[in-house]
């Protein structure tokens, strides 16, 4: 059982974190930070964690384990504020959808100061905040480790036991195959799905069904949190808006050309791509 | 309650309506008419209709209400053999997913012979067969009806009422407007499902999460269903593309420019879109 736990951010993440870590008797005690004095508060009062501060020290000093959960913008000046604080055991740790950019600051910081790794759990949902936090929301969730070379392999065992400790199932990736990766499966999708949404006229919405409720159920994530995501991995975004393009001029070609043999075997590799994918029960 | 039923074509929307009629008591007798002889014993063994046939003629006459559920590639030679054994107050409908085509040979075809309306009930899935039949599948659904300004008001009546008795919500729209409509919140949705999972590499596809799981769901119809939509609605859906490709290009320009602003205000108004719409819940 981990001591202490330092959680900084209480968003749906950070929030789901306390949760779990509570319910599953993962860690004596709890700390969030919060920037606002009516979210530490809201987390108490929700009984999320043990204690909430909206002072960064007294939360991460003597913690075994630091995630930061906020938005990738306010980590690094929080980073630098918590470094004094940490133990060069401790291990620091982010949940941040985008890793080279967060690996860049957080490795040269934490370098001799604590164990440091990139985590990327995919648990998000179109819902954000603490008011849609749970404590199951990492179990059966896919986590991603990004080590790197000069990662400390206590780092990694650590982060590894931490997140299946959770009931997520851990991959490592090197940051940039990670961001590399969640561009096509992950900031395309989210991006295209917005998209679509924006290409319908709006006499046509009301006829929608199942088929474009869950084509376009991400669209309905929060904006500024999407902003920064697809601003931060827009190298790798690019690429996939690059190959999405020429996707849709084959199938512009294939419908102009009337192609049915080419447009049957499109769809059908894709069936086949897609049938051959499992995912756990979204019930479940 | 309705006498007989004919109900051409055991798929998935023919065996489900079969299943619904008889578990809602709405007809006495339902007939199903199969192409192959296997087919039609399915029927029989799975306790679908009251009589499985590959005649068509025994399965559509003395039909109050005939429904085509084939793919549209075999509407117009089976309306063809249908037709000397319809009453001139034969309902006469069929479910395909574009109207324009289905009506251009339907309707001349069934003039003074019987009452004809195309009816679109969206409440397909990505799965097909016999085998994926429910008798609930109607319920909570939207039917779209396309009457044009030779139906009879006696065939939009009773189609809505067929329609409801199953448990759908139906609307009217013209054969064009349905398709351009459908284009839109269908089989562009469809069409870009499939495109999105083409476009991620293989080793990317482990990482894949509920987001991708849902925004590509649908590319796992089946293929050849699909070509024919997509083709038979060529002229709508590539309108659909061009606007797309205009929005990729548009979604390009912004992260190329990092236009941080511009790239909020299109997620936030297709968070808005998105979040204003409602959809029966899907466990339901």
């Amino acid at each position: 059982m981990l001591r202490k736990v330092a959680i900084i951010g209480p968003g749906l993440l950070g929030a789901s974190l306390a949760l779990g870590l509570r319910r599953a008797d993962l860690a004596e005690t709890v700390h969030v930070w919060a920037r606002r004095p009516d979210a530490a508060d809201e987390v108490m009062k929700n009984n999320v964690a043990d204690r909430a501060n909206t002072q960064l020290a007294p939360v991460v000093e003597h913690a075994e384990v630091v995630i930061f959960c906020t938005p990738m913008g306010a980590m690094a000046e929080l980073a630098r504020q918590a470094l004094p604080h940490l133990h060069p055991e401790t291990l620091v740790t982010d949940v941040a959808s985008v890793k080279g950019p967060v690996e860049a600051f957080m490795a040269p910081l934490f370098k001799n100061h604590a164990l440091w790794i990139g985590s990327h759990p995919m648990a998000g949902s179109e819902k954000a905040g603490l008011h849609a936090a749970r404590p199951n929301l990492f179990a059966g969730a896919t986590c991603l480790l990004t080590p790197t070379a000069s990662t400390a392999p206590a780092a990694i065992a650590r982060a590894r036991a931490f997140w299946q400790d959770l009931g997520a199932h851990c991959f490592e990736l090197d940051p940039d195959r990670h961001d590399q990766a969640v561009a096509q499966i992950s900031h395309l999708p989210h991006l295209l799905a917005a998209l679509l949404v924006r290409s319908v006229q709006t006499d046509a919405l009301p006829f929608a069904g199942p088929g474009f409720r869950d084509t376009t159920r991400v669209a309905a994530g929060p904006a500024p949190m999407w902003t920064e995501i697809l601003m931060e991995n827009r190298h790798a975004v690019l690429q996939c808006l690059g190959t999405m393009s020429g996707q849709l001029d084959r199938a512009i070609h294939l419908l102009e050309s009337r192609d049915e043999k080419g447009l049957h075997d499109l769809l059908a590799q894709a069936n086949d791509v897609r049938q051959s994918l499992s995912f756990p029960d979204p019930r479940a």
